[in-house]
């Protein structure tokens, strides 16, 4: 099987122009077939307030409202994935930036109203991914760059967590790749302590993740982040890493997440 | 030859959710291959007011500062793109929303700075025009949905006349189809009393039209139009109507656009 990497990049990086730049060279310059996944939710929140919207969230999570899903289907999909898209071409590396609706790329399904009516949010699952057309364009050496707009078929378009996005599609792609997920974050990886980044735990182990839960150690934004990478490595993907920008310079980078059997691809 | 549709739809079309939906419905439906060129300056100048920018044209021609540039990027790229797409695909057809940057569908030359400077503007040339890849997707029955950015292969954006996207796209694809261009606007085609639907043109030559430019029955934004349309026929596309959506269900709806030699394919 070939190798396909995956990479999820955050929206804070796309206000750093020197490390974006960086981080799409490496990107870039990898030999092996390859699909960038982007976020931009700092972007979609200062558009936002510039129209006189207030974002709004729960428990980290954003509710799109009708007038929030043309904030980040403007944001996500026109300007930080055509940015993206651009300075890709400008490497040489031939970007092809896509919603879920594009070519039905990524199919999702309206969160149900529960407790919270996240409004037009979309739950994905790996049936949802078209992997026939995805592999037709890594074939073709046309790089994927996905953004975090899906659609639910009937033409409403979906707003999902780009994490989501990326760990459910390198887990569709196993069918055909042997895929490493990687999760790029502003720091090496998964630290002991957040001021020391020589606390850097190099691997993880499922029975770990719990406990360090619990201890505070992991919080915030970092407990979804690497549910989802324990969920890929369910799924098959051979390898995840969490970390910065190092990771695609190095194999030994980053945190990498280990499988409740150990899997992983050394 | 296998026949190719290339249908330009304005952005005022997408104010219009009955007519959209209408257009779409017959669009969707033709069995031939075929692509969208959409526009969006409406919708574009509407959020540019709402975040404190001022839209500034010249001679009918946008002027597209840095902040403009990301304006129509998020409109034409994000909301009018995606949203379009989405419509399609609600209705079976899989739609690709692309712009230039994109798989480097079209890439432009930033023009240069004249009496006027226009800023982040691209003028593409058939040459420009990636027939390899759109042939992909339209072997692939994928249909491309194609808006105004492009880019300039060095990593920057570029705004497009989105009628000039439409006739060097179908001019490009001649080398591979039989195609058809059809301009759509909110007229029954072109006038000889614009307050009068009975007096349409149902064939203009050229010789006519500089005759009709100079009298004033040809104006405004219909001018440009037109001389797209001559210059499509000149590279051999093999029909050229300019109308309303009565053209996606009548070969006879429309205006015409005969060439030079009366080349046209009845």
């Amino acid at each position: 099987m070939d190798r396909l990497i995956v990479l999820k990049i955050g929206g804070t990086l796309l206000d750093e122009p020197t490390k974006l730049q960086s981080v799409l060279n490496h990107f870039c310059a990898l030999s092996e077939k390859k699909i960038l996944v982007h976020g931009g939710g700092a972007q979609a929140n200062r558009i936002a307030k510039s129209l006189g919207l207030e974002p709004k969230m729960q428990n980290g999570r954003r509710i799109t409202d009708e007038e929030m899903l043309d904030v980040v289907t403007m944001v996500y999909a026109g300007l930080n994935g055509k940015k993206i898209a651009a300075l890709m071409q400008g490497k040489n590396c031939n970007a092809i930036s896509l919603s879920g609706v594009d070519g039905n790329v990524i199919a999702a399904t309206k969160r149900p109203v529960g407790e919270v009516d996240f409004g037009f949010v979309g739950d994905i699952d790996p049936e949802g991914v078209n992997t026939d057309f995805l592999s037709i364009l890594l074939e073709q050496k046309v790089v994927p760059v996905l953004n975090a707009i899906t659609h639910d078929r009937n033409g409403t378009l979906l707003n999902t967590n780009a994490d989501t996005i990326a760990t459910t599609v390198a887990a569709a792609l196993t069918s055909r790749y042997s895929v490493e997920l990687l999760l790029l974050t502003d720091r090496p990886g998964v630290l002991a302590n957040p001021n020391d980044s020589t606390s850097l735990f190099s691997e993880l182990h499922p029975s770990q993740v719990s406990a360090l839960i619990d201890e505070g150690t992991i919080s915030g934004g970092m407990i979804p982040k690497i549910e989802n990478a324990l969920g890929a490595i369910r799924c098959g993907v051979s390898a995840v890493r969490i970390g910065d920008g190092e990771m695609l310079e190095s194999d030994r980078a980053g945190t990498r997440i280990i499988g409740q059997n150990g899997e992983q691809e050394l």
